[in-house]
């Protein structure tokens, strides 16, 4: 047996017993007669202590142990002088009787500390080595209780967990597949999917009723800094359900995953239809940690001579409370300029300060204390407070002030650690516009019902009317991250069929790639809907980061390399053979 | 709201409730004036009344509806008149109030009933009908109660799951891989996993102690009549373990999921070394539901002037208890024939029945009564059993047997439905020598470590020596079939490099294929082993039936094509190019 207890185990109730350990060396250190080593495992550190008097030989064998090292140590536990209360074992330690060193280890390239020395490129070549410390090995292990607590509550609801293949069809709409080329059938390929969507829907048509996976998803995207080309989603569906069912049940989930790992009681989540989230935030995923809406001013701001304000189609501000004092002029000058940068386009920041010793604003020439005055009234403005003002077209102008929004929230720290703010967003467009491709593309995906009221006026075709169409669409955000969407499906074949005609596809191309959804809608699908959260991310948000990256075991980078076991890689010339391809 | 109730839910305590179903049409009777309606979901079936009397206008729209119809009900429940006992809502019906059809239906290529007219092509095509079937569904619903439970063991012995990467690199040891082309990396190509095997450990030597994942795996293998090409694995891997632990762990695993999901309590499982397990079954996966163990018979077989005997290496049998009446000449004729069949290819078979009237024998002009009751002797056998005896090279003679053993098993009613025999079989051989490669092969792994005792042994390198090393790798069998194995793994860069050696590897296709595992080998890798059981198999096991096919939502056939998607297929040309790839 290599261990009696694991090292976050021991307690003062165990003084006298003896006890063996097995684990890594995260330190020792000499202190005169004595060696002190903090032997490490996944489940704490407990300190083992060598006497040179007691027993020279062992404290010798002791001072030869590397960092990294594995060792198995028998000893008795006994209380410690000066205890350690950061530490769950940090009223005893073990006085060591045998040690045994079970593995040599090189020195690490970084330390394995929770602040590591390790730049990234190296941390991801030993991934091994990143692993063992602390915080990342605690994402690892929240991950997996969050998986196990979502199958938990879906199960209670009465989900059945479904595996649907990875070895499916390539169907180009939307991202581009990773293909597989078979061996069986020459000059065919499989494709990796983007994601269950087709057989979720094929099982609802099935009778499974209710259905959920936890299941790996594949896209072959340029990677932006935080994209993977694999990722895993929750993903749901169910039948004889309308929205409010689907919000329900999933609310429950969030509700359910929050309690059951960070303890958190979430309330009811409010709701937001899409039109009011972009008025009210410039955003369909709004961060509700903090004020800061928007208010349009076009009524009192344009015909005053401004020319800025009066060629717009939009004036809108937020007010940012309390920094009038603090935001000096040179402030103001650096956000205008973030503003400006290319990634946001902004081409100028109007600002109203209202300060002890009166109103100044950057268009005071234009204005009159008075009418600022009236501009601060409709924010409910109070002393102190900053107005910050763009203009533009609507689209473009809520986009910029957003960003602000956003950008202020995180200078002002009003996104705090620990509090969490749910939404709905719901009544999505059905379709959106796409300036390069001149066409339609679905914004969730060509499976999503329109809303019922709105079905009739599909026929229409004109552009307005396409735009004005809306969905039983959903997205859950949590602090301004969109953590999941989903939506009533189409359950009537030429209603589909339709879709698909919107959509731009022929008939012959609906077939190809969804004829066999279509043919399964001949046959009795009932009306269903579902949603799918990344999983990924879940993880992120839920520990107040950003990156999903620090949530997957073995990520790739943005090369979509995993610089571990340097994949990709060449194949051998049989295999190539094999598969019947050729590289061109 | 679709529904207030499913189909499978109402009670007589509902009786003169209103409720609202939703559901497929099962059937329609229709009875002078009154239409019953048999409604279905996941559930189960609520009969449903329409009385032409009461409602005609109704009771109309009823007789139109079709098979698969997707309608919605609301009614009335009252008490049967004629209960159905075999149906849970058996006791009450709906009388209907209003009837809306959710969803037409065309008529089914097969009926939706649990024993279908329909074809095994016609049912892959249309799985999402035959998905619809009591048994298909019940299966689907059985596969994700087991991976729950099998969830909920293992995060109780604090396992925690980590998902391995799906787009990994080509190691073309073992089976073929299925390969991506990385689209960002021109003329390099991912590999889809065969087992997580490296990364397990992998895990382990970043600290991860308990591993496990429920997980798809690959293989681009011929199809035999029971494969799949993407089949799944509970991938299990623990650190400071010795083989003890690993088996006390497991069956713990095992006993769970019998006893929860088929309210079985599985005693101690009896543990058999490979040697033993050939010696007294022929197999190494013996199947333990009954006897018929196998007695060599050499020492007084042989030198009686029977040449077939006198010349073999191994004269072994069998015996059959009770059929030596029921089993005529030709009945052994048959089994004869069976046995030299060319799968099988044994040269002929010897019996020896004990009837009431005296001992029979196809070779009792070589032996005496006596010499044959020797023989009964050894086996106890009684008045009415039969021996049957093969002879001839030792591996092959117990392959025949064993195969005749199973036969005789099956034919005579020995693997009871409901008797489960699990076995730990241990002590495999290491190593496993190829005719056709003329080189050994790993028989579990290249990661197995050999027994302790046999290291120093390893280094003979002589054929006997290489034959004779054992392995601490183990497999759990029951009734017969292997659910499970794993191993002890090595641990020690040395003795990797050692085994890779003895396996044919040179040092760089050691370093390209497996160098990150060397390499993390170097920094403190934990003593580790593992074990990983085929999910779909276990799926298989637990109903008693042989093809895991059934417990699969969406199989491929032996083409490795999904029939119902038509997968694989061809791809546009556009996507060949972006991958830099052509077809040969």
């Amino acid at each position: 047996m290599y261990r009696t207890h694991d090292c976050g185990q021991l307690r003062i109730s165990e003084v006298g017993n003896q006890v063996t350990l097995s684990g890594w060396v995260q330190k020792a250190r000499d202190l005169g007669g004595m060696t002190f080593l903090d032997l490490r495992d996944r489940y704490g550190i407990t300190q083992v202590v060598f006497n040179m008097d007691e027993n020279a030989d062992l404290c010798q064998e002791a001072r030869k142990l590397g960092r990294e090292f594995v060792v198995q140590i028998t000893g008795t536990v006994r209380e410690r002088s000066s205890k350690n209360p950061n530490r769950a074992t940090g009223d005893i330690e073990v006085e060591a009787i045998t040690l045994k060193v079970l593995n040599v280890s090189a020195t690490p390239p970084f330390t394995i500390e929770d602040n590591t020395d390790g730049g990234d490129d190296l941390r991801m070549k030993y991934r091994y080595l990143d692993l063992r410390r602390s915080p990342v090995q605690n994402n690892i292990i929240f991950r997996s209780k969050l998986a196990l607590e979502s199958r938990k509550y879906l199960d209670s609801q009465g989900f059945i967990e479904v595996e649907t293949p990875f070895l499916i069809k390539s169907t180009p709409e939307g991202a581009r597949d990773f293909v597989v080329p078979s061996r069986m059938n020459p000059g065919e390929f499989y494709a990796l999917p983007q994601s269950p969507q087709t057989f979720k829907q094929i099982l609802m048509v099935a009778g499974l009723d209710k259905y959920f996976q936890i299941v790996k998803c594949f896209r072959d995207e340029d990677l932006r800094a935080d994209r993977q080309p694999e990722f895993t989603q929750i993903d749901c569906e169910m039948s004889f359900v309308h929205i409010e069912d689907i919000l329900n049940v999933f609310e429950g989930l969030a509700k359910h995953l929050f309690k059951h790992t960070l303890n958190i009681d979430l309330g009811e989540f409010p709701r937001m239809s899409y039109d009011e989230a972009l008025q009210r935030y410039g955003s369909d995923k709004p961060d509700l940690r903090f004020g800061m809406e928007f208010v349009e001013l076009n009524d009192i701001a344009k015909g005053h001579g401004f020319s800025v304000f009066d060629s717009a189609e939009m004036v809108v501000g937020i007010c940012a409370e309390g920094i009038a004092d603090s935001y000096s002029n040179k402030d103001i000058k650096d956000l205008t300029e973030w503003l400006q940068r290319p990634q946001i386009g902004a081409k100028g920041l109007v600002y109203v300060k209202f300060q002890a010793d009166g109103i100044k604003s950057s268009v005071g020439k234009f204005y009159s204390d008075e009418q600022l005055q009236a501009w601060g009234n409709k924010f409910d403005a109070k002393q102190g407070d900053v107005l910050f003002i763009l203009s533009g077209e609507t689209e473009k102008t809520r986009k910029q002030l957003n960003e602000l929004r956003l950008e202020l929230g995180r200078r002002m720290g009003l996104m705090k650690a620990g509090d969490f703010k749910p939404l709905w967003v719901i009544d999505f467009p059905l379709l959106e516009w796409d300036e390069d491709a001149q066409r339609f593309f679905a914004m969730h995906h060509p499976f999503t019902s329109p809303k019922q009221a709105d079905i009739p006026r599909m026929m229409y075709g004109d552009h307005e009317t396409m735009k004005s169409l809306r969905a039983d669409a959903y997205d859950l955000v949590i602090n301004g991250v969109e953590i999941g969407g989903g939506s009533i499906r189409i359950h009537d074949r030429e209603l589909q069929s339709k879709n698909f005609d919107l959509l731009g596809f022929s008939k012959e191309e609906a077939e190809h790639q969804f004829g066999f959804l279509l043919g399964a809608f001949e046959y009795g699908a009932p009306p269903h809907g579902g949603i799918a959260f990344g999983f990924d991310r879940l993880c992120a948000v839920l520990n107040g980061v950003n990156s999903i990256r620090d949530f997957i075991a073995f990520p790739k980078n943005n090369q979509g390399r995993d610089m571990m076991i340097d994949a990709p890689s060449t194949i051998h010339d049989v295999q190539l053979k094999e598969l019947g391809i050729k590289i061109s």
